[in-house]
């Protein structure tokens, strides 16, 4: 028998977010290796061994050499197995790096998409990342190092911002006006959901408190939010 | 009995993209009314009476303010009712406009999630839209009008591009080296998928004969794919 990996994009939130073919692959994988992002409720649903590999944050820690390492050695045994993340695989989270280490190393692999929390929790709350008049574009960043340069777009959501909000409104008046709109999305499809509305001018304090993991929103759709709510 | 509108995202491809969230509204509403992206595989999951309201294209039309007067009159009428769109339905489709009809009217609303093309058609043929050192960002976009200003991100994609790459050629080069890796892909998850890789340069030709919907990446993690594909 032949070992194959499937790089498997859990969603945001709970499992109803995700796929057909996300369940069918974690239904018959002998493996599961996940990350801490993943929902109970989507492990829950996983018929085979389940593996930590959590690699993020201040508790247990997996090395990416590691998990790449494991998910070859499993593949080699003739398993098949599934690499559970967060969102979409191919959305941060290393994906495109276990992808080319499969590779390299000659195991076939699949990907399965899922629903990216930058698009998918803005979207359950019903903001629209596009929208006419208002916002013909959106891009998406990670905001833990606001040393970075934003991406430029209508819409802007940054990742992971919690830890660096002053810096990031430093980096977000270089561009915008005080007033302009924000938004804190806090465990979307969590329990512990929240919703803070603000301006720039009210970061960081706007973020006092809020559980991770937190999404940021910017532009005038955040405005039009207020309507949609 | 109160009715209820949901906007259901269909994700891209055939139902296999589709979530379980998406799956159980589908097989519950009374009335499907769908766009012409919605795959076939997925409409044939719905179990209730199905309304083609195509938009866009050379065929039948139909406006959206004919849709969104159908939406309210269906709830009104007591209906449980899924507006099903191709990808998510805040990423364009008009999925904010709808939602704001439907709140100023008083119907009640939900939106669910779909895998957006944008990022979803990327993922399942390996395309990273970020990669650790090579892009730490990516921004969407549509590319039918050239004379738009272009978001500005690692990672660009714009989607419904194959009759602005010439204009879009131009747009590209005040940015871009002419030798920056792109990829046209087509009809991802559809029968007549095809990829085609290039640089800025060889645009418009690339897109020659390409059926659609296209989706137009551009960006060093097009290189990447060279390798991962």
């Amino acid at each position: 028998m032949r070992g194959k990996v499937y790089l498997v994009g859990a969603g945001f939130g709970g499992p109803e977010h995700l796929t057909l073919k996300a369940l069918r692959v974690l239904e018959a994988a002998e493996v599961v290796l996940h990350d801490r992002l993943v929902h109970p409720g989507v492990l829950a649903l996983a018929k085979g061994e389940k593996v930590f590999v959590g690699k993020e944050g201040y508790g247990e820690r997996t090395s990416q050499e590691a998990i790449t390492e494991r998910l070859v050695a499993l593949a080699r045994e003739g398993k098949v197995v599934a690499r559970l993340k967060g969102g979409d695989p191919m959305v941060f989270g290393r994906g495109g790096e276990e992808a080319l280490a499969l590779k390299r190393a000659g195991i076939p692999f699949e990907v399965v998409p899922g629903v990216t929390s930058a698009v998918g929790a803005l979207s359950a709350l019903g903001f629209p990342l596009t929208f006419r008049g208002l916002s013909r574009s959106f891009a998406v960043a990670t905001g833990h190092d606001p040393r970075l340069p934003l991406p430029l777009a209508d819409t802007l959501v940054l990742l992971m911002p919690l830890h660096a909000l002053e810096g990031l409104k430093a980096r977000l008046l270089e561009r915008y006006p005080p007033d302009t709109p924000l938004a804190l999305l806090a465990r979307v499809g969590w329990p512990g959901e929240e919703v803070r509305l603000g301006r720039v001018r009210d970061l960081p304090g706007l973020g006092a408190g809020l559980p991770s993991p937190v999404l940021l929103v910017v532009g005038e759709v955040v405005g039009l939010y207020e309507e949609l709510r």
